[in-house]
This record gives C-alpha cells, structure tokens and sequence, in this order.
C-alpha cells in the first residue's frame, strides 16, 4: 500500500556559471544535484549525518526517470517543488520538478526511487524519517 | 520502425577523487557525465563542434532512465558500454552500460532519448552522422 | 592606486554530498564553486547576464590562490565571505574565505583576480558596477 | 634542501559539455579535477586506494596557485604536463600546466602543495612513493 506524504517541499537554486555549459543551458547531469538537495533537505541533512557517522547507514539512488522540456540558462532561478511517497517498506519515491520563474509548466521532471543500505549494504526497511518528516 | 545500429561502443573511465562522495561511491549523477562523454565520442567530437559552431544546432538530452544496481568506488575503472539506434526522423536512443572490471553485470544502466536543435532551438530531424557512425 | 571596497559580502553555502569525496570532505576545487558564486552575486547576476547577451562581455578569472587550512564535511554550513578591491584599471582582485560555524579562524582563505573581456576576448577596463556595487 | 624528482608526466584530457560553461569556454575550478586526475596517476591510483582501506591515511592539497593565460574550449585536448618535487619531509609541491594542442605556452599553470594524513588527520611525513614514482 502506498502511504502520500501529502506535504510538498520547495528549495530556490539560482543558476550560475558552474550550472551550465557551452551550449548555454544548465548541463543535463546537474538537475540530478538539484533534486538531491532537495531530498537531503527533506530528509534531514542532520539527520543523515547522525545516521551515517553512527550507524553506517544511509539512503542511496536506485532508480531515476527525468524528462527534459525546457532549457534554463544562467541567471535563472529554480524552483524545485517536491512529493514523496512511501511504496513499501524497502522504498521511498520521490517526485521533483524544477520550475522557472513564471514558468507554466515544469522545465524539468524526475521521479527517484531510493532505498537505505545499512553498514554493510544490506537492504534495510526505510526509517520513519525519510518520509514522514 | 527502428533502424538498429549494430556498433557498440566502448569507453574507459578512470574512478577518481572527484567522482565520490562522501558516502564512498561514485556520485549517482556523475554516471550522467560518462554516458556523454560516450554519446560525444560515438558522434563524434569535432563534427559536434563543427555544427554547433556554423550552425548553431546541437543535440539535446530529452529523456533519462537509470537503474543503480551495485556501487562503484575510488580507483575503480568502468568500461562504459554503448549501444544506439534511430526512432523515427526525430530521436536517436542510446543504451548505456557501465562495467565494473570483472563484473558479471552492469553496475548502472541507462537509457537516454535525444534531439537535435537548431538555432532556435527548434526540433530538426536527426542528421545522419548522429547514428551511423 | 587600490581603491578599497568598504563592503564585505557574505553567502551561505549548505554542504550535499555533491560537495565531498569519499576522503570525507569537499573536494578541493569544490571551493571555486562557492567563491564563484559570491563573485557572481556581488557583481551582479542580473547584470552579468545583461552583458553577456547584450554585449557578447564578461568577466574572466586570471589568477587564483588557494590556502586550505581545515578540512570541511558533509552538513557542514560555510558562510563565505568575500571583500574586494579595483587594482588598476584592468583589474578586480577578491578575497574570499569559507567559515565554517562556530570557526575561529576560517576553514579555506583564496585570492582571486579578474579581468573583463569584450566579445573578442580583448581585456577592457573593468566596468564600475564589478567593484562598487 | 629540495629533492627534484627529474620526471615528468603526461596526462591527455579530452573536453567535453561537462566542462565547460556558458561563456563558452572550461570553468575555471575543473582545471583542478584535471591536475588532480595526474596527481592520482603519479602518485598511484591504487596505492593511493590501498593505504586509505588499509591505513586510513591519504593526501590532501594544502596549497594552490593557478594563472589562467587562455581559455580552452570544447573539442580541445588538454595536454596536463607535470613535474614534482618533495620540499622537506612534509611536502610534496607538484608542478601543472595544460597545454592546447599546437600551443606555444600553456594555457594554465598551476602549482599544488600536497601534504600526507594520518587516520586522525595528523600531518605525517611524506610516503617516498608519493614523490619517487
């Protein structure tokens, strides 16, 4: 059963020269940094430190799906709009998209699947706080 | 319908510093760098620039899947593993496979859709040099 | 004759996991990203972009220098401040340093020069709005 | 008293989209991840690899001086030419410079002071393959 966080979280990021490339857009590997700024941020940057200075364990990236439908370029400003939702005990999906200013739809979308490896890798069910909070 | 390329090609990436983080493995978006530096190469590095120089059209990335199966550390070396083919007039899709030496499975695989644009960013059929290199 | 800023700016930077390497602090030249940043903002963003897209003109780096005195990790907070000074007419010089909270001497000092380039890449006078905003 | 090790080694970089930025030319800090891709070549990758799982200790850069002399853009190959020198027991100072394909001088020089961590992060004599390989 999948359990909505009915929250939606938003983080700014202002584009700047490191941001693009020659072509003269954000270079397409870089929203991927975006949107994990955006989940640590949820997740809790505390949080994630404690748990990985403690424990060993942390959150890792297992699946992603972005679609590209516009190009943003410096000066731009982002907003990064975020859902997420439970889908198991082993699984948290996160929904990001990346608005432009007075944009009408989203210039950049991306689901991502997570998992939380403890010490040793292992597969562990994913704590209350990676998608309650 | 589908003209398949039957080429595949291959890349080597040396793991360093720079492609970690902090967690011991290779940053998931960095993946997204090594499979462009593969789609450049197949291209073709000069005829991109030639084009993009006394045409201004370029390719664009439009659509992304990945699957992370297994981490990838400091002073490993993966062989990026590419494959592609034509969908209709406007898009070429790449298939890529990151190998760990050794491996018996790709550590990272990843689908990717691209454009080409012109000038004004307008979406122009997929020239040839782009898939039957 | 140095002409002195009065001014200090400051700019907070959140450490990702973007930032480290698996040694367990930010990679070096992550550093450069967050003076580059707080230079962008001092200047200008708005007005940097103007001058790009209007004039083909912009900003270059010349000359850096860079001393690391303590090493920074993830969810570490930097608060990067930066003065600056005209020296001569060709030439802004910045310096940066990245605090980390609660520091007592600042973790990474740097020297940055830089010159302003027309749309040949020709040096010209620095513009008034790099020095006195 | 300076022990000058006679060799010099020769790195090739290939620049791609990720290098660069929207002026059109490499950003300025990834000329960094190219001098430390040779520091990582000479001093050994997996040496380097086998005494941070073995021993917990590794180098860090302590020091950096870079000129810019003229800018690189995509498609161009990056010859990174290096020497080094250990300077007393603690130090390591390597010597960088990029050189563009027919290129009459390089088109930045960098030199980097590297100095050997202990586990805790104590400063430890420089490991003689650090500087005689």
């Amino acid at each position: 059963m999948v359990e909505k966080n009915k929250k939606e979280h938003h983080l700014k990021v202002q584009i700047y020269y490191e941001d693009t490339d020659h072509s003269g857009v954000v270079y397409h590997a870089n929203y991927l940094k975006y949107f994990g700024r955006a989940r640590e941020t949820i997740i809790g940057i505390d949080t994630i430190a404690d748990k990985w200075y403690n424990e060993g364990s942390t959150f890792a990236v297992y699946k992603v799906n972005i679609n590209y439908n516009d190009g943003v370029v410096f000066a731009d400003q982002l907003d990064i709009k975020t859902t997420w939702k439970k889908d198991g005990d082993y699984r948290v999906v996160f929904f990001h998209e990346a608005w432009k200013t007075n944009g009408t739809k989203p210039a950049v979308t991306c689901t991502i699947e997570v998992v939380w490896l403890g010490p040793k890798k292992q597969l562990k069910p994913i704590p209350e706080f990676v998608f309650l909070r």
